[in-house]
Order: structure tokens, then sequence, then C-alpha cells
């Protein structure tokens, strides 16, 4: 496939405008001003598209969508205990399946190519990712909710299988990471556990880390340290860890993630509407630090379209620093992309470049609200959505173009995500 | 034309479904569980569809489309003074029409019937609207720069111009409103003029008022009190009165508010994205003010997706306050219609009901974002975007319908906007 004449983000995640892009099997193996002399197949025109890396969801819990709506304007306790964790408790397999489907559905329509999915049942969501076609790293969340180690074991074990039979699956595309939930779902012999099991085979980690106040302070007070000092001490950073929120960070937990070349997957959308505070951003770019962005789950979110996120992103942290300057276009797409698919472990990928991965997206830039143009990189971030993206091409195959959906029947996986919803609440 | 079988946002912003909704000439004239015997003409399917009131956009600055993108990431007094001035001063007449039409083309494609415009050359607005089929409220922004009275002297002669020429104008959807652009942008004459101006001719007030800390505090060290104090003694709250912004109120100030029965038009993209704090959203709910939402200018937003505003509205305020049962969506719903619309001084809009003006919106709820329905409510909040707009009737007229603009040619005012904005550029 060769897009032609077509506005791109290059891989300095600057602008490029009338390439030529051609993608062979899996890869992007042309990038140019001129035509190429090869035969590329079908040419996509580029008037009035812009093509964009796809954007990775670095915080997800994808089958949540069955709860999209389900929990809404209540205390975080009551969010967690009256309605999330009932319902939670009520899914089998394939309300798993059925829900991260629907997922994927709504992620592959608004420009999403990869998610970072942290949930239980990861051989349901496997199915779903091998069908469909993105690629997602997949954690089973350890939690050890009574303060003793055999809870944790059916998580380790789950991990262990899904090691076995499916890292590196799905033609690579769903690759497993190892998962603390978090420090006050957890104890430490069984984080320290964890860090060994990563460490030993090479696995990423996935955590939340300080997202409410309650936990960070908690965390204090039940171990004398805060959740990023806790963690470091039992070697959770000795793997590459991917860090969900981030909000009640103090400076000498800027300093640990700093070191231990941790990524933070920020969550702003999630964070305004349970209320959990706002994450210093701004100060983490000043740092150095790596930030990516994430989508929560659709209970506290309820959109998964991550541009919405993105813009979020943007503007939010300018609000909470006070400085209208912070947090550029080029920040923003970068933590939506790049900076997502590194946390993955995916180096060849999140980036429009020869040899790259091919996962980018086309967006239809001649909306009303997309004009006029004085800076392309501005209107992508500041006035974009989900809805404007009309091609998603992930590993070469194009997934959704025009409202088509290639590996899935929308209608389908909409109506048995509702069916699974229907059961669910019968069993409550 | 009969919508049948349409779920709804009935007048007491509660769900009904299965419902038939007849609109006659600029009204709607039927609703009922029942398809009502009378021939209403065209039927529409309201299968997987919802409906609900079009959108009033409280706060906005429809000819800033124009420098959508164009200064960013800039502190508020580079971004003001090295760029929006010196580009606003290069705007003649028919670049604020098709600035102004650009912003109208996507106000209608996202759902909003109305909006309530604060700017100069309210009369290449008025075409705007006339020719578009939009409602507005424009207001002609007093200011006083220099401290002197002369200059706000063509600001009063041009209003005076619209009140005689337009106001009622284009079948009732033009109303001039008067403006005092802002506490700091004016003087105690000129403000105590313009109440009296307003007072006098029964007309509606459109202000500025404690946007940013240095104008509120400002206005402390000047006047020895706060922006909203020195409104109300100055008679400008002897008039129904929009007030944007009110980001810095203080204890006071809600009980000026409140008691001058004031309508606040919140701003959250405009606040974040200029870092200019955070509106006490939640507080103002609680003591019983009306709230209506606004987006502000493209140049500080920067998409006129008023949906995405009222995501931010319940979300934003949610963190603000620490509080995740604060704003329901049911207020949501109602801050961007209805008060929006009593705020304009259209009682008989902004609202599903018999013998209310035909300003509606249908929106197709099957996109995988909007799965599945727990609470139709929620989804409408927390997941649409103006994107799932597929018709938006105005005075029941269809303005809009499934990417098709019925009074303008899209293409056309894009192109012209684009035109116009290199034209300003030249001049700079």
């Amino acid at each position: 496939m060769l897009f032609c004449g077509i506005s791109i983000l290059d891989e300095n995640f600057n602008l490029a405008h009338d390439m030529y892009v051609g993608v062979q099997g899996d890869r992007i193996t042309y990038i140019g001003t001129e035509e190429p002399e090869q035969d590329f197949g079908r040419c996509y025109s580029g008037k009035g598209r812009f093509m964009m890396p796809g954007l990775y969801n670095s915080h997800a819990h994808s089958p949540m969508t069955l709860l999209r709506g389900y929990a809404e304007n209540l205390s975080l306790q009551d969010w967690l205990h009256k309605k999330v964790f009932p319902f939670e408790a009520r899914m089998l397999g394939e309300d798993i399946f059925k829900g991260s489907k629907l997922a994927i559905a709504e992620m592959l329509r608004f420009g999403t190519c990869s998610f970072s999915d942290m949930y239980y049942m990861g051989e349901d969501v496997f199915e779903a990712v091998a069908q469909t076609g993105i690629k997602c790293n997949f954690s089973r969340g350890v939690t050890v909710f009574d303060g003793g180690r055999y809870e944790s074991q059916p998580a380790f074990e789950e991990a262990e299988k899904l090691l076995k039979n499916h890292h590196g699956g799905a033609d690579g595309r769903f690759k497993l990471d190892l998962s603390i939930h978090a420090e006050y779902t957890s104890n430490p012999s069984v984080v320290a556990s964890l860090a060994r099991h990563a460490s030993d085979r090479g696995l990423n980690i996935h955590i939340h880390l300080s997202e409410t106040k309650d936990e960070h302070e908690g965390c204090k007070e039940r171990h004398g340290k805060t959740p990023a000092k806790y963690f470091y001490d039992l070697g959770i950073f000795n793997s590459p860890t991917t860090a969900a929120h981030c909000v009640w960070l103090e400076d000498e937990d800027f300093d640990i993630l700093f070191e231990n070349n941790i990524t933070v997957a920020a969550c702003p959308a999630s964070n305004l509407k349970l209320a959990s505070g706002f994450a210093r951003v701004e100060k983490m770019f000043d740092l150095g630090l790596k930030v990516a962005i994430g989508s929560d789950g659709a209970a506290s979110n309820n959109n998964l379209d991550l541009f919405t996120d993105a813009y979020l992103f943007a503007i939010l942290y300018k609000g909470v620093s006070g400085n209208p300057s912070a947090i550029t276009p080029k920040e923003v797409l970068k933590a939506a992309t790049r900076t997502g698919a590194l946390a993955q472990g995916r180096d060849d990928s999140g980036i429009i470049k020869v040899g790259a991965k091919a996962d980018l997206i086309v967006l239809d830039i001649k909306g009303p609200h997309m004009q006029p143009v004085h800076n392309m990189l501005n209107n992508i971030v500041y006035c974009a959505r989900g809805n404007d993206v009309c091609l998603n091409m992930i590993d070469g195959r194009v997934l959704y173009e025009d409202g088509d959906f290639k590996s899935l029947d929308i209608e389908k996986v909409s109506y048995e995500a509702a069916k699974s919803t229907e059961a669910i609440l019968a069993r409550l």
C-alpha cells in the first residue's frame, strides 16, 4: 500500500507535507517526497488527510466496557464496593472476551493500535486480541486482599500459563507483562516474589501507583514509606515498569521514577471523574520522566477515544501547573504514541519511520473544526477527536477504514456485549 | 415531521422511551407514547437514536475560529498581546463574517442550536446567523483600554445600530445583548452608562467576570472591591446578566450572583488551556446558582464541540471539588441546554416540551463507545461527542443531517475561512 501526497508526523514528530509512505508486509519500507518506482499496490490519496503513528493506550482495563455508565456519581468507596467489585465478581470468561472485544472495536475506531491492559482471565483477552488484529500487553493484576499469600497464587499461575501459551503470540501482537495491582492490595512478600519472577523471566511490569491520597498516605502509615519507595525497595523497578496514575508523588518519588526509567501512564479523565487528584505532569516533563497516556477502564472515563484523553492531557496539566505554555503538542503526541510503544517494549513501533512496524492512522482533516490550519500539530492535539480517524492500520493490515471494521462485525460485537451485561446483572 | 419510537430527554430531563414527537412549523406540537392520528409529514425512525434539546453555547467569540491553532502554548500576556490582539486588529468585516460562518458550521455539526457571542462588527455576525438558520445573542463588547471614554463610543453606537436594525431579526433568532467586556477593560462611568442603557432598553448583558487571578486581584487594588461587587454597585446586575468564567469568585461574590439571578457561563476548556484557574462549579450548584456552559473562542478551546465542553464540565468539577458524586448528568444536560436558553431570554426553548420551539438534536447511539446502556443519560454525558449528532433541527428546520449541511456549503465555508486567514496574516 502506498500513501500518496500525504502530510505526516515524521520520526522527529515534526510535520512533513506531500510525502509518499510505502508499506510492505508489516513494515514501513519507504518514506520520501518522490513517488517510489517500486509497485506498492493500492494507492491511497493523502489529499485532506494526515498520517501519524497509531495511539498507545498505556493503562486500560478493557473488559470494563461492560460497566460503562453503570457506576456513576458515587464516592470512590461506593463505586468500588457497591458496584464495581460485585459486578466484576459475576463476570465469566465469555464476558471478559465480549467486553474486551467491545473495547477493541472502540479503540480501533478511534485510532488506538495497542493497549496495556491490567485485568484477569487473560486467556479471553488474548482471544479477542488474536481475532481482531490489535496489539496488547496484558498483565494479570496480582491482588492479596486478606493479607495472606494464597489468594495471589491463582494470579501467579494464570500469568505463568499466559507466559507459556501466549507471550509473543498472535504474531507478536500479544505480550505478557506482570502486575502487582497496587500497594494497598498487596503485601511485601508477594511484591518481592513478583519482582523476582519478572526479573528472572525478562518481563515488563504494570502497576497502579499513588492513584489516590488514601492509598498514598495509607502506604506511608503501613510501611513508613511512599508507594514508589515501597515498590523500589522490593525490587519491582528492576524490571521495565509502567506506573499508572502517579497522582500523589512526592519529590523523592519523582527521583525514584526517573532513576529507574519508569514510564508514567497519566490518566487525566479517570483522575478527574473519580476525583483522585491532579498529577504533576508538567514537573514530570521538566525532570525528563517518560510520560504516556492511559484511558483507565470505561467505568471511569467513560470513552476509550484516546484523542480525548490526549486533549485532556494537553490542557489539564496546563491548568494544574498554572502555566499555559506547559505540555506542548509535540510532547502530547509523543506521549500518546512513541512513549507508549517503548513502555510496551515495542522499540520498532509508535513512529513513522522506514523499518518501523506499519502501525499508523490517517485522520480526515477537512472537518470545520480542523480549519483553518495555522499549524497542523495544534489542530491535531487541540481540535481532532477519534472520530476524525478514517483509517487504522496495524502491522500493515487495515483494520478500520471509513466506518468499516475489517476484523470484526461491529453490530454483533455491540449486541453480544449488551447481552453479556444483561446476564451479569441478572446474576447479581 | 414526526419522530417515531425515539428515546428522548423529556421536559423534566428524565428519559422517556419509544416516544412520538411531532413538529409543525417552528414548534413541538405533539409528544406521546401513541402514534398521533394527525399527519406530520416525514416520519423519522428513532431506532438507535436519542433526542434532546439543541445545545446552548453560553459564551463564545465565534469569529475567533480564524485564530484556531494560531496562538498556542504561550503565557496569557504573550497570547493576547503578541498574537491575538494584532491578528484581531487586522480583521475586516468580511473576515468576521467568514470566521463566524465557520464557527456556525462547526456548531451545527456538533449539535449547538444557539450561541451567546461577544465580539465586534456584529453586522457581519448577524449576516452569518441570518443565512445559516442558527440562533445567536450577540453583544458588542465595550472596551476602554486607555481609561478614556471616547474609545467606548463606537461600541455603544454599534450596539445601538444593531438594536435598531437586527434585534429580534432573522425571525427572532438574532437578539442583541449589551456587553462590558470586563472590569479591567472598562471604567466605572462607562459601566454605569451601559447598565443604564441595558435597563432602559430591557436588554440582557454579557460580561467576563473574574476569569484570571490578575484581573480579580487587580480589580480589588483598583477599586477596593471584587469584580462582582464592582459590577453590582454600578448597576449591571439590574439587567439579566450572563457572567463568563467566574473562576476567582469569593464567598460574597457567590451571594451577589445568586441574589441577582445571574447566569454563570462556565468555560472549563478555556480555563484549563489558558491556565486561568478552576471555577468552583460544585459550590455554584450547591448554592442554587444558574450555571451554563461556554466554549469561549476557538483560540482557547480549540474545538466548538460543546459535547466535549459538557464532558469536561461533568468531570473537571468533580476533580476540583474532590467529590466524585458532584455534578450529575442531569445537571450537566440542563446546563448545556435549558439554562443557556433561559439566559438568552428564550423561555420557550432548550426543552423538549409541547409548545416549545423545535430546537432539537438527534444522536446516533449505536457506536461502540455508547454500548452497553446501563443508563442512557450517563452515556450521553460521559461517552457521546458532537460527532454522534446525526440531526440538528432549529425552529423546526433541519439544518444538519447525516453529513449534510442544509443551509451552507461546508467546503466553501472552510475554503473561504482559510483564505480570510491567509489575507489577515499577510496584513500583519
